[in-house]
């Protein structure tokens, strides 16, 4: 097969599958690039400080990432479409999730008070780092928080912008809708789990994974794509929930394990972040449930350890949190996560057999499975 | 003419011209229950916590205001289509703004700070009480600012949606799209003047106005309601953004004067607010101007009193507050503002002459230029 699976796109030629994990994300960084490029000129024509505002939300855009979403949803197309439809008129709609994450990456870091993203630091540290060398006056955090919430507002209907260069049916905007509300509703029971450990439960977590996660970072792209390929098969759509669902799932144990155990050189995050703000994940719910009596005591939350009074910040302090990281281990939560991540990327891959999905497409998913539940960071 | 000029809504038999201000608001309200029921059903199935959530969303929306951007919009509509087109295909984009309104008043009150918002308390503040209700653990305060920061997204998204209930031209979403990103872009604009009062302007604050505000709640709401009438005429559209931008500048000069000697009891909003946060608004900066030496070093921003210490918030203390609009009233720059006022008032209307913008209309709109004017609140 020699053909180009991302035939079409004018940035760049595109060599075929092998490569295009690469030539697919520098197809998306285009799109943006080239749709931020007129929006940024324009605010900078109303006021210089516009200008400059909006080129820290390009730069947060542009900064990288998995740009997992976009993949999800082009690999999602493309089992619809077959090899051989250019890509570039659904290109706009792929690169808008991206935009749309980044809203909620930036909002999210605002609530979870995270210094660093992608190993850089968050959209609120830049700005009250703005705020401190401009010489301004009142609380740079403060400024920062609410530029933060700003941008995040901004990508969220740059996002919309974008979307709407790709033709689509209702079905597109229908898919991107319920994903939006999850991933905001996800993002509210997430919240409310550190602050609420003691309602909490592994059952719970898994409904926060679910909804937050799996249908926002793994399912809904999926049937976004196949929603925008307009060549809508309900076999098609019923194999992307159900693999969509499974996957996204094993993403966010995964993520748990990472958010404990993950290497911050790698992850881009501070080691321990989870425990350190307090997050009822799966994997500190299945810990608790599996725990001796004196393990247990160790992993409930102590309210006044959670909240540091100097600042009102939650957190552990680092030798809290590496303690806590062991009783886990000794607990088995994380062996038996492993084995939850096993069992879902086994029916996410078992969801797609049968389905007349693309051959490119389904190896592609197959790979895509493997990955996003064993990768590092 | 003893015809209703809401004709086809469902919701009500409205009665015309006349007593249409509130039949229209009923039809507005009436279409956000409508549209909000099943979305706070659907969240409330996935978890109860979330069905709370989305229902405090839906108080605020619900709680009234004024409905300017929907009544705008009807207008502008009403004015491009005549009489006797039946209103309700089109109310949904109408109320579609309000729900955009929503998230730009609860992330506003976030970066305010404000404890009040049409006489009851802000986002923020319901959900820090929530928290001490439930007997949650961690900050309250920072639970109700993450709780509102996604109580607005979730608006946002909900108000696209109800937008897309309305079949459209691009040219409606074009509108929609500017006035959201005016409306993010003036915020910024608001916040760093706040930080940087010393880079401020009478210019500067106009400029704000202009993005900000006039184009938000009159410009872009009326060219959005000529859009949504698909009969796009150049004239009609060209009167819309004259009015709109005079009519808005002279609804944002009253806010400032409302802002420093409005009732509260009327306003909703605690006395002086915006000399509270020091907000660098034309009223300020043009008391700055025209004021003695004397004078401007009390309308100086004193940094250390800008910010109190014992929490972070901004703000002068009551009596700093008192002190200071006294000041600015013996500078003489609330006469010159309401003079600033008629002047727009005049233009606005004027701007409508020789349009071809149908008769009800036309009067609806030279009532509300008068009334945004000259309001209490």
């Amino acid at each position: 097969m020699a053909h180009d699976t991302l035939a079409g796109n004018r940035h760049r030629g595109i060599p075929r599958q092998g490569a295009s994990p690469h030539a697919l994300i520098h197809a998306i960084h285009g799109t943006l690039a080239d749709f931020l490029a007129p929006q940024i000129a324009s605010l900078d024509a109303i006021d210089p400080a516009l200008g400059r505002f909006a080129r820290t939300a390009r730069d947060l855009v542009l900064a990288g990432g998995k740009r997992l979403r976009p993949v999800f949803a082009y690999w999602g197309w493309r089992g619809a479409v077959g090899s051989d439809e250019p890509v570039e008129p659904a290109l706009p709609a792929f690169a808008a999730l991206e935009l749309m994450h980044t809203f909620a990456l930036v909002h999210d870091d605002v609530m979870d008070e995270s210094d660093t993203r992608r190993g850089r630091p968050t959209a609120h540290r830049i700005f009250a780092g703005h705020h401190r060398q401009d010489g301004s006056i009142g609380d740079p955090e403060k400024f920062g928080t609410s530029s933060a919430i700003l941008i995040g507002d901004l990508c969220l209907v740059w996002a919309d912008q974008l979307l709407a260069r790709t033709p689509g049916s209702p079905a597109v905007r229908a898919y991107y809708d319920r994903m939006r509300v999850e991933a905001i509703a996800g993002q509210y029971l997430d919240v409310l789990g550190e602050n609420q450990p003691g309602a909490w439960s592994v059952e719970r977590a898994l409904l926060v994974a679910r909804h937050k996660t799996a249908s926002y970072t793994v399912q809904r792209p999926l049937q976004f794509g196949c929603a925008v390929a307009d060549a809508s098969d309900e076999r098609i759509d019923e194999a992307y929930g159900k693999y969509g669902l499974a996957i996204g799932e094993a993403f966010q144990l995964r993520d748990d394990l990472l958010g404990v155990y993950g290497d911050p050189a790698v992850t881009g995050k501070p080691a321990g972040d989870d425990l350190r703000t307090g997050k009822p994940t799966a994997l500190l719910m299945l810990a608790r449930k599996l725990a001796t009596p004196a393990q247990r005591a160790e992993l409930t939350l102590d309210p006044a350890g959670a909240v540091n009074p100097a600042d009102g910040s939650g957190g552990l302090t680092p030798a809290q949190v590496e303690r806590r990281a062991r009783v886990i281990t000794e607990t088995g939560a994380p062996a038996r996560l492993e084995a939850m991540i096993q069992e879902r990327v086994a029916d996410g891959i078992a969801a797609l057999a049968g389905a007349p999905i693309h051959e490119d497409a389904r190896a592609a998913l197959i790979e895509l499975a493997v990955r996003v539940a064993h990768r590092p960071a």
